[in-house]
């Protein structure tokens, strides 16, 4: 059993006390993006992991979700961000660099120009992990988009006149919650070790909601990011998936198959015991 | 095996191959209205069954849904409405009717006058199959609500000068489909059998599908409704549960668990094969 695991600050409610050996998982868990680890379910080298949201829906037939498991925020998501030198509005036929690092922020950004704020821009992928930022300066644009630890990093440089968060824009235009993170496991991985690590998972959140502050000082000892500043983002995050998650999710879903952007589809959870 | 089954035209063409013997199902049917089924679902005398989807909300614990199977509609359903004698911008303090036979409905309608009408109407709850129609002449009232068969034949009396289309009402408010009816199976139910009855049901529907005309004819006859109601009516049904059907439904389980009308839960499903 292999289980997917992201580095960031936002999975450490969920992978905190596993990290820390204070809740076994019988799985070896493998590090990575949200894109690294979504190819690697999809290759079958995982057989379950945290995907960035879309990735769940652009290949819904060979995966089930984890029920009561996911990553949201119902308002500001903080690290999810458009940085820009112009108001949105403006952006037509500006160049908008966007993060390689997970497509689901990139899509909800893609419908928020299209159908929220009316532009067009010219779009182009690049690497911006925290690592990448300065080389992304290198780049000639007009905004940037860019997601997790490195929208932390970015934020507190203060470096762009106007920035969008991505979560606010989502529940300002809808009144829901946005969903970035599931758990998915292969349809075909064994049912009673899939559910197994699930419960080990729900056991580790417990534990981390239980311990943010902790949690908050490991961020702010790897990224730099201010203490309270890790502390708000986490306090702001969501690990539930109950319905107004679901109602987030699908609303994103059924606006991204009608622009062809995902097949359409439906959800499947691995069955609740 | 019992699989519960309800009489209206709505359920034709989920059901109406099954009936014919063209489709062969490995339970025994019971027929009632959705408030009936649910109760003996929820007393365990039904494996599974349609259920009004509010229903499903109020025991989620308890069922698992079918996937790829539902009742909804996406703007106008005709047999979901409020028969009303003053607009509905001024029902505040006066008596409104509401049909016995399925809470979703009159959970919406709670939902329309809270939070869409602002209104405030004393609720009372009648029997309103069609052949309680004529008694409910006799009770004071300034607005009805009544749904399925009874709805469609009350509308061809033409006796009230407001009618309010709750599917209608719906969509205008949200944009989203609304799903009146799911398929839910008690937990413990065994789960091959429910899978069987489940792939059933799906050949059933494709046949009903394939021949809406014919069933047009059905309901015609049963109800004395126009034929070509009956088959506009049928035609604007929609029996599949992708993003945009669960992007409604949970939005509307949202709102009521927002409410405090339904606990909040989460979707749960038997696993696709």
């Amino acid at each position: 059993m292999r289980l997917g695991r992201i580095p960031w600050i936002n999975c450490y409610p969920v992978y905190g006390a596993i990290d820390r050996g204070l809740v076994p998982v019988p799985a070896e868990i493998v590090t990575g993006t949200a894109s690294e680890l979504n190819d690697l379910l999809a290759a079958g080298e995982l057989d379950l992991s945290v995907v960035s949201a879309v990735e769940y829906a652009r290949d819904a037939a060979h995966y089930h979700l984890l029920p009561d498991l996911a990553i949201s925020c119902d308002g500001p998501v903080h690290s999810v961000k458009l940085f820009s030198r112009r108001p949105v509005e403006d952006l037509s036929d500006a160049t908008v660099l966007l993060t390689a690092s997970s497509r689901t922020s990139v899509l909800l950004l893609e419908l928020l120009c299209r159908h929220r704020w009316g532009v067009a821009p010219r779009l182009a992928t690049v690497r911006a992990e925290p690592s990448d930022l300065e080389a992304l300066g290198g780049f000639p644009h007009e905004a940037v988009l860019v997601i997790g630890d490195a929208a932390l990093v970015l934020d507190a440089r203060q470096q762009y006149p106007v920035q969008v968060d991505l979560g606010e824009a989502w529940h300002s235009w809808t009144g829901l919650p946005f969903v970035f993170a599931v758990w998915a496991a292969r349809r075909d991985a064994d049912a009673g070790r899939v559910r197994e690590v699930h419960e080990r998972l729900l056991a580790s959140r417990t534990w981390g909601l239980e311990h943010l502050d902790l949690l908050a000082d490991q961020a702010w000892a790897t990224t730099g990011v201010g203490r309270q500043v890790c502390r708000d983002y986490l306090a702001d995050l969501d690990y539930d998936f109950s319905y107004r998650h679901l109602a987030g999710l699908t609303d994103f879903f059924r606006r991204l198959a009608a622009d062809g952007l995902v097949p359409d589809g439906s959800l499947s959870f691995i069955t609740a015991a």
